[in-house]
């Protein structure tokens, strides 16, 4: 892809999901797209290890998408090449009772990639402001001071979370953080599709939960938090990508495209300089070792 | 390599670290060893998808090895093919101020793999066995009630140790853990060699540290604790394997051989029957799908 292709899949100042394709098999060729990811993977790994050694910023990446949009398998493919130790993997399903005595964003907090290491959230704190905000119900599990029943919620409560977000992955940046965001924009047709696949093969039954179509029922008002989310969070240091996911194979190359372009920009990630003063011993080092 | 080949390696009651070797060329093919290697740790990656499906399991894998016997490359090499989410890796280093207030074990328990997953240790629990034994000072800073300076250490203070990993392990192995515990046997002229040769790279250097020199000089005692801990706590259920480590394929290999051929014991691991009444109603949400 030519240089600044990245760009389109930036969401905007007046983000609207309809001015974002789905797909894009017109444009990409999804066979060349597969090819290219190979070797796109292999250079990402090869920054790891070099980010590993320098050791002073981390990456996180966040994933978030309807059910079924690709973010399993994208995570397979997207770092197949890497060093199992430069990446950590988090799936953030419905909260736990311990992680429900805490705030909303305490269980991401805690979850967060150290220095010279590579983090995926497979869903996000994103969850918050969306299937939260389909399901307000979910926020009384919160036990917030004041919020006993729904209608208790402020007018301002999801502007508020949005404030929150964005202050918590500022102080991130701000610290060392490497902070990418990327929607799987999946089409409702696409899901159909998907979810009839999984209910054919008796091998991914299992994976398979009635919820799903309840789910899909929402899917407007969904789109409308998304739209809202991405709208008030994605600022100029923490950009929401919005990826073309009706193709698994575009949709891994276009993420890992992004990832690799823009972590090229950080030139002042390379290997250490050996310690001055080992550099300086190394000849008394080696003939230590060679004269026992 | 013929069925039952792992017998080989394992740790016998009344161990003897002078009775394993360190180098296997002569009877096995480095040459072979590695590209044997490509084809068992996809076996091993099919493995854990089948087990994260499955999800009443989990892998704790431990390797232990003195400085250069290769345990960050084996890792690189053998879980290469696993899906990112399938294995989370814990470097355990210098205990931190808020590790030191836990007693010895809290940090490797917090880190403990979650049903489904791999988890790999680089240096494990066994460190306060083994470093903390040569250097027993290092036992100050854990703040032991009665334990103010070296002297006043029962004198079974390390079996008590090794009675408490033995009860902390068969715990584990109670609740559905699969332990392996991995000691990449190195000579201690490769590690000459090793060393001499990280000086002696550029891009290597950044990894020698002094007081790698100095820990070599305690050789043998460092292999003293290392035969009494593994006689003291490779019982039955949670065997040492001894890996011979001066060829870097050949112990890779060894090591991904043994989890696959132990692993594949576990005939019930295998990926779940979809919900019954899932089953009843497929028809009927597959028509809900395409009817909509």
């Amino acid at each position: 892809m030519k240089a600044g292709f990245e760009k389109k899949f930036k969401a905007a100042r007046d983000f609207k999901l309809r001015k974002h394709p789905t797909d894009i098999s017109s444009a990409v060729n999804a066979a060349d797209a597969k090819e290219e990811l190979k070797r796109i993977r292999k250079e990402l790994s090869a920054f790891q290890e070099k980010m590993y050694a320098h050791n002073r910023y981390s990456v996180l990446v966040c994933l978030q998408g309807m059910d079924t949009s690709g973010k399993d398998s994208l995570i397979r493919e997207v770092f197949e090449e890497f060093n199992a130790r430069g990446v950590v993997v988090s799936s953030f399903k419905t909260p736990s009772a311990l992680e429900l005595q805490h705030d909303y964003l305490w269980r991401h907090a805690v979850a967060l990639p150290e220095r010279g290491k590579f983090g995926v959230f497979n869903r996000t704190h994103y969850e918050n402001v969306l299937v939260t905000r389909v399901h307000p119900e979910y926020l009384l599990n919160e036990r917030l001071p004041g919020i006993e029943k729904v209608e208790d919620l402020p007018g301002d409560f999801w502007q508020q979370r949005f404030e929150q977000i964005n202050h918590f992955e500022s102080q991130l940046i701000g610290n060392g953080t490497i902070l990418f965001k990327f929607f799987l924009h999946l089409s409702k047709n696409e899901q159909k599709d998907r979810l009839l696949r999984r209910l054919e093969k008796e091998k991914h039954q299992w994976k398979f939960s009635p919820g799903d179509l309840a789910e899909r029922k929402l899917w407007d008002h969904y789109m409308e938090c998304y739209e809202d989310a991405i709208r008030h969070t994605g600022s100029g240091k923490a950009p929401w990508y919005v990826i073309p996911a009706d193709d698994k194979d575009i949709c891994r190359y276009l993420v890992a495209s992004i990832l690799l372009e823009e972590l090229k920009k950080y030139k002042d990630i390379r290997y250490p300089e050996p310690d001055k003063a080992i550099k300086e011993h190394i000849q008394q080092y080696k003939h230590q070792l060679e004269q026992e």
